[in-house]
């Protein structure tokens, strides 16, 4: 199924991974859905490890994300099993049992407690999940756990996505070089249906819980909480962060220092950017996108504001066909603006494409040459700059175009 | 252009229109874009004709718009005029101009006060709308008005529209018969390029203008606002309700009472019958569309809540692509009432399609047969029920689905 799709033309290639001190990790056929290619991961962390998460908003979520809310304020983990092909969503109390049991097994496993274990499970909704395929396939898994199962895991959690996706980058914290390294999952922003939006970062720093969540937080907010696809929310979407602490980096600022504390300033930098490469990556899987918009909005009342009209334009389907077609439709980008309901005004607004500023003051600039916009519509990165004129929030989203491929996967995916 | 599109599979012929006394209109080619098609409407209002307004809740709404509002509390009307190809958007002074130059000609042919003329504009955003092409048309126009110019209307006003669309229903307002007629045109809910919500609806009754707004506002509320294509909404959108007093049914009930007044009664559930067809009208000729999917919502919190759940529903890309694919996928259905915020449980969510219920208590029903749901899912009307055990708010909208002709006619369209 996912496996028929054609690469991305957006697809970046994998970096050359690292290892994480204290993860171990792997992937394996435990046939849950997909025939003749891996669909189970599961992940090891060192004794201490500690973890972070932010989950979907969906006042329907799928029971793993119920299990990981209910045991992330214990804020230790020792191992994460995740699925695709299935997304134990609406499932009852039968998706709730096979949690617990997936649970134990890995538990027992890893040697940790059941509170430290994390679920994830994405594919389709509504279908019970046995959780015997996945406690049958574990042992001979954790067995061949090592620390470079990097791109294994990247693979393993893949549904409609057409390529891997993975980030990695150094920090120094107090003195000690940290990595991150993090694999996400796409590829609508989201289907629930066989998409969900995954991703699961780790690094070798030591901090504490809550300076971990504080952090994640904050970054995802300017990430991954920037990306659409189709504006669509998973039940499933979950973003994780563990922190072995192999990196023996020595204290860190309190929970409530986590933003402003100088002594973690390029660990949150490095940490943005594995998430906003990680982010980027989902929507170059954009399902049927072609092309990468990048849309700036400056002028806003507030951040807020300007993100909620960024994630507009961003969201329009007809903004979205016109990239699709590469058509310099800077009206739609003004519908777009107009119909989001934050405060802007006609004739103090001004749109750019490709750096080239087209609309100002309530009407189109005087002699605007559409030339060098036509020439960018045709490229496979576009972007779209919007000035509100109204006060000093600022805001960058960044989506993909719409077009026959986005029918064709979702029109006839599960029948 | 938009003659190139097939005609969609959900139109519906033309009823056996009537005429509204006192009320006189046609249409002409002025050549404002379109070749070889009327694209100019002009109608005539006998004297002491009242007037409603609702409009596009757009930040960035055209020119006609905001000329529009402008005169619509002197209550008056006596002319209207209408354009196709060009939407007098983002224009600027140039397109105050045009409204104020088109306004005058319109007023001076009408022998009207220059605030009793209503303009409205459907097309391209940000080009220049040159007055001289309709002003010039405008005189040859007048001189051909007749009382059964609705179908030449019905057509002139069209762009992206692939059938013409009008509703016509009588009712009984203090013992006197009076008729209420109306036409529209979509055909994106909107594309802000080539398609803009128009509606123009006229009553032969005598109605103040503050009870007449006071029965728009109502009924639009759950007819047209309860529809969309693409989620966008136009710069432009506007419906209009003239009313001649031709009927001369006598005095009715003041503002205030307009929505609860029983003499009213029967003339209110003519217009909403009226209002509720063209908005039908609207969907079935939805860009691309090839199924009519009806939303009914229940146990929400309040109305409004349901009507945003349903709203969600007929929103998601997701659910429009599964409509589209005659796939009874009802977890993407489960993902866009949990997208939505509004507060459901999953626990007590039910979901049926085709009157099927397929979900309910936060798990399949037991033994479901997908059968029958599949044979409804390759009908043309598609039934989605969702009840959220929340509370006694309700709601229905409706949608089209999503298909490869929507991408087809907007990502190609302007260029």
């Amino acid at each position: 199924m996912a496996h028929a799709l054609p690469i991305s033309p957006l697809a970046r290639p994998l970096p050359e991974l690292g290892v994480i001190r204290g993860v171990r990790l792997g992937a394996a056929a435990a046939g849950i859905r997909y025939k003749g290619r891996t669909d189970l991961v599961l992940a090891e962390f060192a004794a201490g490890t500690t973890v972070a998460g932010v989950f979907t908003k969906s006042k329907c979520p799928g029971a793993p994300v119920d299990w990981c809310r209910a045991v992330l304020p214990h804020g230790q983990a020792g191992a994460l099993v995740v699925n695709a092909g299935n997304a134990n969503v609406f499932t009852g109390k039968a998706g709730r049992d096979t949690c617990q049991a997936t649970a134990e097994a890995a538990a027992k496993l890893a040697g940790c407690p059941l509170d430290a274990v994390y679920l994830a499970s994405t594919g389709v909704i509504g279908e019970i999940l046995p959780h015997e395929r996945i406690t049958a396939a574990l042992p001979t898994l954790h067995s061949s756990l090592t620390e470079d199962g990097w791109e294994a895991a990247a693979r393993g959690i893949m549904t409609t996505d057409t390529f891997p996706k993975a980030a990695i980058r150094t920090a120094t914290l107090n003195g000690a070089t940290v990595t991150i390294q993090g694999i996400a999952k796409g590829s609508g922003m989201v289907a629930p249906d066989m998409a969900t939006m995954l991703s699961f970062v780790a690094t070798d720093a030591a901090l504490p819980a809550p300076v971990l969540q504080a952090l994640l937080a904050a970054e995802v907010k300017t990430t991954f909480n920037c990306i659409t696809v189709d504006s669509d929310t998973s039940t499933s979407d979950m973003v994780l962060l563990f922190a072995t602490g192999a990196a023996n980096n020595g204290p860190v600022a309190a929970e409530t220092d986590a933003l402003t504390d100088p002594t973690l300033g390029a660990f949150r930098a490095a940490l943005h950017a594995v998430l906003h490469e990680l982010a980027q990556l989902v929507i170059r899987d954009g399902e049927g996108a072609t092309k990468l918009m990048s849309i700036q909005v400056s002028g806003a009342v507030s951040d807020l504001s300007a993100w909620r009209v960024a994630m507009a334009i961003g969201n329009s389907p007809l903004v979205k066909t016109a990239i699709a077609g590469e058509d310099a439709n800077w009206g739609r980008i003004v519908m777009a603006v107009g119909k989001c309901g934050e405060p802007a005004d006609r004739d103090t607004l001004s749109v750019s494409i490709g750096g080239v500023c087209i609309a100002r003051n309530g009407t189109v600039v005087p002699g605007y040459d559409e030339t060098p916009v036509v020439a960018h519509m045709k490229g496979q990165e576009i972007d779209i700059a919007v000035d509100l004129g109204q006060g000093a929030g600022a805001a960058q989203a960044w989506s993909c175009d719409l077009t026959h491929g986005y029918i064709d996967i979702n029109g006839s995916y599960r029948s």
